[in-house]
């Protein structure tokens, strides 16, 4: 099978070369040796795309180019993924697909990302993963991120729960980038006594661009949910700007912090869980849920109450905000300024909201560090309103936890016991210097 | 003098040390030496103040200690800031001051953080200002910084412009780290044509405690403001966890990432302007504007409409929220997530409020790299519905910026072309891939 046309297709076809070749193609001073991938959609007929052994797809116009066969592919790729997929002496690792980047490519021709026609591409384009683990492709929904509600939350979460009851050795869940943190936040409050590894991937480039970052996170995914020791919801993605290493980052802890970089997502307040490779996983953070062997003991408990507003302060913010919104909303979470402030204008209105048995949790806006209402005026006045402090929490995990409790009890004692008691390692007790990435300086040698 | 009590007093006095002499401490196995600090307010009689060579200020008990007086003060501190202040050789440089922990000490008895009674306090405390620069002290008000509004921005850029006007060399801000980005961003806008340093700076911890961060953050403003080339509004602060350097972080393109540290700013987008130790500055981003000799030709232009809300959207977000608040406000920076998405329901409502006249522009919660609304569906339809992409501004930084574009035209088309247009940097062409810093492997050396 030969998967190009126009002059691409009548040179290589000259040569006797397939799909999944190994070749070697020499251009003025430069050579690349890699296997021939079948491009998806064809800008031009003058490029072919080589899959280079470091893991990176490179374009390579034939214009001027002398290529050669280096080596036959003793197996079409869809075979060999299809045959991996069905060996059943590899670890079972149902792979969850609900949308995303990772599941669409790029329409050449206006630079748009699609979503897939036919969803099994996904696994076809890393048959690696049939030598890792028994992958079964569970499509479960197709949303971009940016749409998904506390419904797909509880979607996602029970068929994990079904798949770990039914013998799998981990699960990996194919998701959009964008709110996947908020997934992550919510599977590790919603997935209780967790004894296998639980795995958010995704990709910031389509599968099918040069640089895109899905066959490494796949790979690094699949070795986690098959091999890995650490029994969390995870979000593994790149852990640098090269096709390296992944990380694994603790659901709890995860943000994503770059609009589009590969290494995007970044553990707040402790270091990652581990680090991946294609070859190994290098676990860094001792604190983690351990793997149990054998028939899985998670329970699920997704009551979750989504009426919960998350409000970022700024100076001058009005406090009639609050008001405007206080009926919509069961519990509130508030990103203050620095240590959990807010203009003290809105401490009185907090107050009227926890009078009217509504929860407000007091995040920080700074993301890094903890909150501590007892330094300042400010923090004990809202100590005072019955703020509750969210210590090392993200604002977006206090949300999600928020959202979570109130699913479970409206008493204020109770909710302000279960926000302060760390659940899913969402709070830690202390923070390591180290855990706070921005030393620019350290980083660019200065 | 002598501004210690109890055992303290009678021990120092028995050796005729006073305030400011060097002393040497010898207990158990450690030795200090340094300069005698007279103890704001003593939490007991047993303990004494030094400050080190390495600018660090430690309480070391006297039980057991061996003293013993090094080298006798020549003058006392207060004469010494005095004389300093009043030396018009040096470059002028007032200090305007505005509140926060940077004025505050910790009342030893509580731990909570007081005000000064006496604003001098700050001066008498840091001598080696007067060493670089004529500081004139300037109260404009005081107040923690989570309690600004926009008229206060106002009426600091109106100080800041009368002293330039007066033949300032440089202008200090103090003030509260909590919201001290969006005062430096208001700034950077309202202060055009700017040709000397101005310099925002505050501390975490207060100047009376041991791992104050506010005697360093002084004298490097005072550098920057007294003999630095860069002519923008600059926050200077920490650049690490030790003492050594402060790193001068544009106006428009700092974030308080941090709750606590000393390094808690942080330049996104792009590198620290400079790097400024007690001895030198290293500039390390070429793009700023330069300081001109001579009288400044600086205006200011600080018209500004407050009403303008700034929502960060989460999984869920009802497109309500924004019906209850849309008459509020003249304008919306909304920061989605990933390039700049909101959840589909939203959009539509985006769409009414923007026919409204009301410019919506939308930000990245990432906050690291670049808002791209070309690349998916949900971008796109934010784009038809209207919605102005903030390019790789911060959503701080659009918020302040959409309030100083209101205060001048309510035209949607002027208002998209100056939220798109560069004013003062906030907006770059290019992000290195050095800006980005989650590098924890590399900073721990993985």
């Amino acid at each position: 099978m030969l998967h190009y046309r126009g002059r691409a297709k009548r040179v290589l076809e000259s040569l006797g070369i397939q799909d999944y070749d190994r070749i070697r193609v020499r251009r003025g001073r430069l050579t690349y040796e890699g296997i021939l991938i079948p491009r998806p959609e064809i800008l031009d007929d003058d490029h072919i795309i080589l899959k280079l052994d470091n893991g990176y797809n490179v374009g390579i116009s034939l214009n001027g180019a002398e290529i050669e066969l280096v080596k036959r592919s003793s197996i079409i790729k869809e075979e060999r993924a299809e045959l991996g997929r069905f060996d059943p002496r590899k670890p079972k690792v149902p792979l969850i697909v609900t949308g995303g980047t990772i599941t669409s490519r790029v329409e050449y021709s206006t630079g748009a990302v699609k979503s897939y026609e036919r969803p099994e591409e996904l696994l076809d384009k890393v048959p690696e993963l049939a030598d890792i683990a028994y992958v079964e492709y569970v499509p479960l929904f197709a949303e971009f991120s940016e749409n998904l509600t506390k419904d797909h939350w509880t979607r996602i979460a029970e068929e994990v729960y079904k798949m770990l009851k039914g013998g799998a050795e981990g699960v990996i869940i194919a998701h959009g980038t964008d709110t996947m943190h908020y997934t992550a936040a919510a599977l590790s409050f919603m997935l209780r006594n967790l004894d296998k590894p639980v795995i958010l991937v995704g990709s910031q480039r389509s599968i099918d661009r040069p640089s895109s970052d899905a066959v490494l996170n796949l790979i690094a995914s699949a070795k986690m949910a098959a091999e890995g020791e650490i029994a969390d919801v995870m979000i593994v993605m790149h852990g640098s700007p090269s096709d390296e290493f992944a990380y694994a980052i603790r659901g709890t802890r995860a943000r994503k912090m770059h609009t589009s970089r590969r290494d995007a997502f970044q553990p707040v307040n402790e270091p990652p869980l581990a680090l991946v490779s294609r070859n190994s996983i290098k676990v860094i953070n001792p604190r983690y849920r351990r793997r149990v062997k054998g028939e899985s003991h998670v329970f699920l408990d997704a009551k979750m109450d989504d009426k919960v507003a998350l409000l970022y302060v700024w100076p001058g913010m009005p406090a009639e905000l609050l008001s405007d919104v206080a009926d919509r909303f069961n519990g509130f979470v508030l990103a203050g300024t620095g240590l959990g402030h807010t203009p003290k204008w809105i401490i009185p209105k907090i107050k009227e909201i926890v009078g009217m048995g509504k929860p407000v949790v007091i995040a920080s806006q700074c993301l890094f560090g903890r909150v501590d209402l007892k330094v300042y005026e400010t923090g004990r006045r809202l100590l005072e309103a019955g703020a509750i402090p969210a210590d090392d929490m993200l604002p977006e995990v206090a949300l999600v936890k928020l959202m979570y409790v109130l699913g479970h009890t409206k008493d204020m004692d109770e909710v302000s016991k279960m926000m302060r008691a760390n659940l899913s390692f969402e709070i830690g007790s202390r923070i390591s210097l180290r855990d706070f990435p921005p030393c620019w300086g350290v980083c660019n040698g200065l």
